[in-house]
């Protein structure tokens, strides 16, 4: 793997922009299998992350929240878009033949009588049609409700049902080309965590950290920054998913950095936590718990794993150091979201498989208000996990403000 | 108004964090106004937006899709906020008291028991409470639409009602705090665009002039950077929504960047565009058409005026001067997300008033697949619009990779 001057990886998998059409249809086939199995005759997606993974449709337009999309999943057959007319010329470069397209955003019919329509068609041959669509945990529908409501009653007899277990156990699985994606993503994060040390020091302020950690990240490659958030305090913080204030760091307290960095649609999430000056004695004895309960869960953990068991080897290996497990789930699937299901929680029994790309997250309460979070990115394989972040030091760094 | 070194506007406004608590009741009482002319008994929110406009609660948290957040806004008293026990802390730290959380995601009742039970406790004066949520235009419902359907079947007879005029008819009418954070945000961009010669030149790669755009977005003292698109060809460009690719700027090509940087949760969303060498002769016919267009709609525009006005006077004026309107809206409110109802299309009744942050954004199609789209952000006032971009100069700037 070379650098260029900027730093980003430029492996082949990787550097290509969106993937091979063979693979775009493998997923269709994929999905359309499931759909077989569970007896949906057509799947609706309306997601980002969806458009992406099935239509290779990349825009950061999906920020504006005017307008809905829509892609109809046929039982065979090519998956039909209905769309935006701004969307067209962007979809119109993709694998996607069939694109129908509304001037949106139109009052009063927002592009659901095409939809409707769309939906009759491609399920014609059912005489009562189920259209799936993802209905459960950790899925949204990207469409105004009042929207959907209108679509039940238009489709009739067809009706809605839930299709989350088609799309998320197709989804979870990732190629090789996607994990080369999130491994190249990681890899941006990484080179931007060695950085940290040339801006964070005592007396720094907390949101231009922030600022140059993002700067960091888009100089070693990231395409944008979706996601960046952390903490500072005495010996550990009280939160993970905070934005910066102008608090400046001060000797002792310990700095985290979490990032969700985009390269060409796929994430990272991983942090790093920095002691400013010293590491109190807790703070390192957390850090050496977390550090243990890494090593157990990274030694041991293999497909056919449920996502509790992840949550019950994590707790039991901070318990038997000493130390207080954090509440939540402590790690969970990672792609072309910031997190994607399953959860590391003692209720989530999703069977881990081989090709799962996951986030391993354990925290550590050091007293009420002052935690210590780790996190490492790993894909799951036969054998075990293989680690796509480059494994943090197993002692907290030390930022003095000298040279680095 | 002042710069930090790096480029921070600090006027008293902008520079501070959030707002008085005396603002947050203001918009809850306002919105309580709107419920009682309405009937809406409870207001029911779900947004990142709605979130930071209630209760103040700003995090890039919301980019993981995996847990839903609620907020309830009662008749009368303050809102009670219904979420993830993750965010307890952060939100701890805001104005909102009655905070319930729950160990979110949980599979099975990812918190729709512990809503339902307190959608009845606030409207339990009401024999049949009306529960409004934004269902309509521009709005989506952040929940899986399988836990909606469970909890309108668990809080019967509670029904849930469209309640999308309450929440825009309040949000869309900046305070003058707000307004400040926009014109804060739109600043900051105004001096990136300033710099985009730094880097923009032929030869220079479209995906590391993006890049280069981002970084400077944030030197320039954006908290992060939710947006940025772009087109660059011959002459005018085939879309707006894309995101960068590896193709190298030409001579005669324009560059257009667009971005919605975030300043303390609020945006700027305007592009502009850069000629590469020199100006083709349509598109400076283009360009003059879409400055004397917006001089147009900056000289006329006032309260009173539709959204659909807006569309028109700058249809007319285009046409005017032998320009070809580009489709789709041309125009769109502005705030707490990338883009905010109205639209300026010919469809949307909207009335403007004066206290409204708008976009306006009129496109010339110069040939098939070539364009050329102007976007300036205004404050309506009585007497008219009011800048918050700095106007683009009025002839395209030529970027020839000298000194600029």
């Amino acid at each position: 793997m070379t650098q260029t001057a900027k730093g980003r990886a430029t492996s082949p998998d990787a550097a290509s922009t969106g993937f091979a059409q063979s693979e775009y249809r493998a997923r269709v086939a994929a999905l359309q299998a499931r759909m077989a199995q569970s007896g949906v005759d057509v799947l609706l997606l309306t997601t980002a992350a969806d458009f992406y993974y099935v239509a290779g449709f990349l825009t950061r337009f999906w920020e504006s929240p005017a307008r809905p999309w829509f892609l109809c999943v046929p039982a065979s057959g090519d998956p039909v878009a209905v769309i935006p007319a701004i969307g067209a010329e962007l979809m119109g470069r993709g694998w996607i033949e069939d694109i129908r397209t509304w001037d949106a955003p139109f009052p009063g019919d927002d592009g659901v009588s095409l939809l409707a329509e769309t939906l009759r068609e491609v399920s014609a041959t059912s005489p009562a049609p189920r259209i799936g669509l993802p209905m459960g945990l950790e899925t949204q529908l990207r469409m105004p409700i009042g929207d959907y409501l209108r679509l039940t009653a238009m489709i009739a007899p067809a009706q809605c049902v839930d299709a989350t277990d088609v799309v998320q156990r197709v989804r979870e699985i990732k190629s090789e080309a996607e994990i080369a994606k999130i491994r190249a993503a990681c890899g941006v994060a990484d080179r931007a965590f060695a950085r940290v040390g040339e801006y964070a020091c005592p007396g720094a302020r907390l949101d231009e950290v922030f600022r140059r950690f993002q700067m960091s990240l888009l100089e070693e490659g990231a395409d944008w920054v979706s996601y960046t958030a952390g903490g500072a305090g005495p010996g550990g913080y009280g939160d993970v998913i905070s934005p910066a204030d102008d608090r400046r760091l001060a000797p002792g307290d310990v700095l985290m950095l979490d990032t969700g960095a985009v390269l060409d649609g796929y994430f990272c999430d991983f942090d790093r936590n920095y002691a400013i000056s010293h590491v109190a004695k807790d703070t390192a004895a957390a850090q050496a718990a977390l550090m243990a309960a890494t090593d157990q869960v990274l030694g041991h953990l293999r497909p056919g794993h449920l996502a509790c068991d992840v949550h019950r080897m994590f707790a039991e290996q901070l318990r038997a150091q000493g130390a207080v497990p954090g509440g939540g789930r402590l790690g969970h699937g990672l792609g072309l979201t910031l997190t994607e299901w399953p959860s590391f929680t003692p209720h989530d029994k999703t069977e881990l498989r081989a090709g799962m790309v996951l986030t391993l997250e354990p925290g550590v309460e050091i007293a009420p208000g002052r935690c210590l979070v780790h996190e490492e990115n790993i894909v799951l394989r036969e054998s075990g996990p293989e680690l796509l972040s480059s494994r943090a030091p197993r002692d907290l760094p030390i930022l003095s403000g000298g040279a680095t």
